[in-house]
């Protein structure tokens, strides 16, 4: 009965979008919801998906020379008011703590929405001469923000993130660094979720609260609608002047330290799923899923069937994340659970299998079925999961560009927007206006100025105006 | 000028224990003070020992089947209430959040202080049949208690720990469950911190609010006073009945779950600070050391050397954790930055080392020299490194003993106490009263009822009624 709820139906993908991401969420037991509305409890199968995000980007952040630091939880008021855009951005969706123990505090002290106040607080006195710079600091931590509508992983009242706030003696070397973190962002992406980016800037309606400029990776998920993946902040010296992050440099003048900050959440976890999901539940990419390979052995009554599932498994546990389903389940809820938690291979093995010096190896995104000899299994099963992480990226990639639209006119916008679910890429006149038009009109938002451009036209797709640049536009979580 | 704070002398750890451990926090730069009261920074050199103690404490809970998960930061008033002595332990240091965003909370919510209600509130609908047990979760996270008194990694208003909590269908299973995690962490501070610890159980004054039994190891600093370095909770059926966590059994009843919870935190990097540090600063036992080995070039002006030092350097960083210190810096200053910062072991290379086909090995706890051959130096590094670990374990241990005494009665306990500091091994009657009066007389605390017992005489200490237990009493952090 406890097993049933893995291979019950779950809604299908193109009849509910949004309801079948909550079944999924919930099936393959990823997350649970909790009593305070918008905080979320991660499971097992989730929360090792973020392990395996945290190692991996941990790994590339450490080879371009982030070190890991601890910012306190808390901010007081008065801190965070300092730096004028940034407390406007933030002020409206900060939790905050007004008691301490048993006596009211003299102070507010508002639960971290992100933490540039905090490393601003902490740079002033830590940073004096041009031999302390730079310093590339990153946290790994939760932060609160009070969204009114929350939905699992992509939009909650508390995620789990990195940030990472970096100081520079020079502007050049800020920019550097922002575009740097972008690109770690990008091919991590790629290269580990199997999810093709777009990068480029936000324009300056979009951008984050106190920063100069804003860049972005942005994914397009199955139903066509964007999810902002990331991003990377270059602040100039806006902040440095606001909370007095100085320093001597050899010339022996004082200067503010140009900033930029970069982070990516457990919103991953959600364009995971929305990339790669299928009516059967999860696919996660080799790379990044907990569990690689599930051996299930078939007609377990019979002699030497368990043994030989046994041995095989401790082969493969040797070069891959392995397990064995050696429950009392029958073989059909063992298949149908691995599908559900998006396990990328399931090995079968059976007595006709074992006779034969066989196994079968079924591909949890093709359901491809392969017979390989057990003896170069390990060698067969690595070049599947191989297969399987490039395909999964090209499969990302075509589905994307397939639902990629030009539009050179309103006209095509609306249409493209309404009727063809995907980015719209048109041409822009730099003004906010329309920007706001087309939010008010056609509930889209402009998703950023790519780095590739491309003429698609002279004028502006809203306004008719000359036209500056080349916008990704698109309806976005 | 900046460099120079890591030579200035630093408080004799002898005159004023309290004081050199503010210096060596401080210019071992492992943390800094911060805008709010009791929260600190954790800079790089704090948080590389913190991540080292995760990887490693993470792989051993992990070998003995704990899943990671991650639970809500906020604790509905209405839950933290529901289990009376609970509450009655954490509610006094709890902070609350009372606004959220624009509106103000209906309920009141405070940061978890520890999180047994969250997992009794998520175990409750989780768990439903005797097939869905054990479940073995742990979180790593920060948590907030608002402390009085403050000191750096010891006690702080907030700190990182992790928190297991494990539900079990039977008692027996929840107490071996418990004793089996105090294993763990008395192995890994024994093994990887270099540690020693006395493991034994909490009196009932000083076990955990709404435990049946708490489990300790107990370190001893180097000023004699005691460190609870981790504990290790056995709940019984309390928090379950309280919450309802209750499966179907085989036998087809309800019954309540049994639970354990065990963590340790950020105050570990404070005992290894009060137990291996000197006059020097920090001295880090080689496998907790983010840099084992430091390469400190000689006459650097002179031709070669600096190349020398760069080919050692990526010899012994194949296999330790090495760095070369190629600042400008005079090997004077690196020399006591190094032995600030607790760096195992320093390899000094100059001309005459060179030309002799030799470098000099410096160890950080005793200062030896070792002049060793460059042919086979990666060996020798690594046996120094290995003698270095086991040799800070029993230096730590013979301190610990010759730091314990035995009293038979009031008279030699009150001596104990206040003329040697340590670990003071006394018979007890087994009520409060005696506790409480060791207390307020001697500002002395049961450290625990050791789970090696020893005969040392008939009669409490305190009050000379017959004595069922032997107990490790002392001063404590």
């Amino acid at each position: 009965m406890a097993d049933k709820k893995f291979v019950e139906q779950i809604t299908s993908r193109d009849e509910d979008f949004a309801q079948w991401y909550t079944d999924i969420v919930k099936k393959a037991e990823l997350m649970d919801y909790s009593s305070v509305k918008g905080f979320m409890v991660i499971k097992p199968a989730g929360y090792a998906i973020w392990e395996n995000i945290q190692q991996e980007l941990d790994k590339r952040f450490k080879a371009s020379g982030v070190e890991n630091v601890y910012m306190p939880l808390l901010i007081p008021e008065s801190l965070l008011k300092k730096e004028a855009e940034h407390v406007e951005g933030f002020a409206p969706e900060v939790a905050w703590v007004t008691q301490g123990g048993l006596e009211p505090l003299q102070e507010r002290l508002c639960i971290r929405p992100t933490s540039e106040t905090l490393f601003c607080d902490f740079y002033a006195n830590d940073v004096q001469s041009y031999r302390d710079l730079p310093r590339v600091y990153n946290q790994w931590c939760s932060v609160v923000r009070w969204e009114k509508e929350t939905r699992p992983f992509l939009r909650s009242r508390e995620f789990l993130w990195q940030e990472g706030h970096t100081v520079h003696a020079t502007a050049e070397e800020a920019q550097e660094r922002t575009i740097e973190m972008l690109n770690i962002y990008a091919d991590f992406c790629e290269e580990f979720l199997a999810i093709p980016v777009i990068k480029g800037q936000k324009t300056d309606k979009e951008k984050f609260a106190g920063a100069v400029a804003t860049y972005t990776i942005e994914a397009l998920m199955h139903d066509g609608k964007a999810l902002q993946s990331g991003t990377s902040h270059n602040f100039g010296d806006g902040f440095a002047k606001a909370y007095g992050v100085t320093f001597t440099d050899k010339d022996n003048t004082l200067k503010p330290v140009h900033q930029t900050s970069w982070g990516v959440s457990t919103r991953l976890i959600g364009g995971l799923i929305m990339v790669h999901g299928d009516d059967s539940g999860l696919v996660l990419p080799p790379r990044v899923a907990p569990t690689q390979v599930m051996v299930i052995p078939i007609a377990v009554h019979k002699e030497g069937v368990m043994e030989k599932a046994q041995e095989l498994k401790a082969r493969l546990a040797a070069r891959f994340r392995t397990k064995l389903d050696d429950s009392e389940k029958s073989p059909g809820f063992k298949f149908a659970e691995a599908e559900m938690r998006g396990i990328p291979v399931r090995v079968e093995i059976g007595p006709k299998d074992i006779e034969a010096g066989r196994a079968v190896l079924v591909r949890r995104d093709t359901r491809e079925k392969i017979e390989v000899a057990l003896d170069n299994i390990e060698d067969e099963v690595g070049a599947l999961l191989d297969r399987m992480q490039s395909e999964m990226l090209e499969r990302a990639r075509a589905h994307r560009d397939e639902h990629t639209s030009y539009a050179r006119n309103y006209e095509e916008f609306k249409d493209a927007i309404e009727n063809h679910p995907g980015f719209v890429k048109a041409m822009w006149c730099g003004d906010r206006a329309c920007e706001d038009k087309i939010k008010e009109e056609l509930a889209a938002t402009s998703r950023c100025i790519p780095f590739e451009q491309e003429q698609i036209g002279e004028t502006c797709v809203c306004c008719g105006r000359p036209a500056k640049k080349m916008l990704y536009w698109g309806r976005a979580y």
